[in-house]
């Protein structure tokens, strides 16, 4: 019925659901009127970026002048920004997993609660792509970990957990169509591989620490192009995990700045 | 001889070294003037709280009027926030070992290019309790995973290394003294649990998933306290092997919320 799942028993005994993080409650705010017609959201580390995208969007879709600005539905809270074009949630998540495993759960809940349907979540960003251009936007058919395997580990009450990463191969085709009608930047599907670390888990040389060659860090490089890896960034696999278990349509699309 | 150590034999090869989430640079900036008389680094989650406890410093230390505002260091950058009060630096991690790793290597450079010596750096905030009285504070002997091990795993180019998690004891014996000249804040010294995740990761039953019986959270959270645990939050393992790893006295004091 393309309405957003929760798969907590508890939640139904609860008399209130604080999502404590997003400063938002079903006590305290009408959830099902502010959020019941959002059909996309659209996520991403910087609380700046998505402010300017949503007011990008605003500008799109011909609801406000251009430089009106757009109130932050979270501002009780520093943890995360959220602003809403239309039927269009621009969320921040911070950087990591751990942040936006956080976000997303509160989030699906918002969702769930608010009654919303037939939801569209997108990660947008930035991240390090692998033998492209500069430029390019990779969306990512799977999310791979550090060992370019499709899983994604979570850690329930001290047992690890294995889930699949696998995101929407409609979705990504869908979107890789719409990159064609935008000239300059070169898109592409593939496999994004999402680590704990930037600078030793990355292979980056300019860390505090780094106990490894320049070669060693390609040779690691090209083993993870070889297994279909053309970006790497550090949220994808949570990402894919939590929005496949919850029935959200997702995807992840990278621009490479570098 | 106190400096602070970076282990990565490629830093001294590079022209520039830019600390790109602290918007802060070797060429852009003169670390040197700006940071070298640092003594004290106190770091926690969020930016607003973190102003907070540079304007409380402020006043504590005489050096401005109460309500007296304090510039964001990294205002160029909305990853991190950082605010000084005399030797005072006090700068936001975000939420989760990710977010934190990254904040630390740069932070840990920083002090480097500025040959700051004597550091000490302490982690302040929130935390989740176990088996103690609300409004207590923990200050951690221990930083221990998730299946109460003192360990760090840090992948590096695919391949887990094991870190240790040991804080500084003294520094842990210096602070639980100077607790006793407060009043009404129960404080004591126990190891402090690290999660990835801040629902399922920790036991709570009213994540967006749960697929675990009150009985069994509660079961897992009498092994952790058996095992030592005092308290629960998401950053302390990765702040206790970089800090260890550099050479820097670091502890962590949590105020547990609930």
């Amino acid at each position: 019925n393309g309405l957003v799942l929760v798969k907590n028993p508890h939640l139904d005994l609860m008399e209130e659901d604080v999502l404590y993080h997003l400063d938002l409650g079903t006590k305290t705010h009408n959830l099902p009127a502010m959020f019941g017609d959002i059909k996309f959201v659209c996520v991403g580390g910087s609380p700046n970026r998505m402010r300017a995208f949503a007011q990008f969007m605003q500008r799109e879709l011909g609801l406000a002048a251009a430089g009106e600005d757009v109130a932050d539905i979270c501002a009780g809270s520093d943890r995360y920004a959220m602003y809403r074009a239309g039927p269009v949630l621009s969320i921040s998540h911070g950087m990591g997993i751990p942040s936006i495993s956080i976000m997303l759960h509160e989030l699906i809940k918002l969702l769930h609660h608010a009654k919303c349907r037939d939801v569209t979540i997108i990660r947008i960003g930035t991240s390090g792509g692998l033998g492209i251009e500069a430029g390019s936007v990779v969306i990512t058919d799977t999310a791979v970990d550090s060992s370019f395997q499709p899983r994604f580990e979570q850690v329930v009450l001290g047992d690890v957990v294995v889930r699949g990463t696998e995101l929407d191969k409609d979705l990504a085709e869908e979107l890789l169509a719409c990159s064609r009608d935008i000239p300059d930047f070169p898109t592409l599907i593939g496999h994004t591989m999402c680590t704990y670390d930037f600078y030793e888990g990355q292979g980056r040389l300019d860390g505090a620490l780094c106990s490894f060659s320049s070669e060693k860090k390609l040779e690691y490089l090209r083993r993870a192009y070889e297994a279909g890896v053309r970006n790497i960034e550090m949220e994808s696999t949570a990402f894919a995990a939590l929005c496949g278990l919850c029935g959200l349509k997702g995807e992840s699309c990278r621009f490479h700045l570098l």
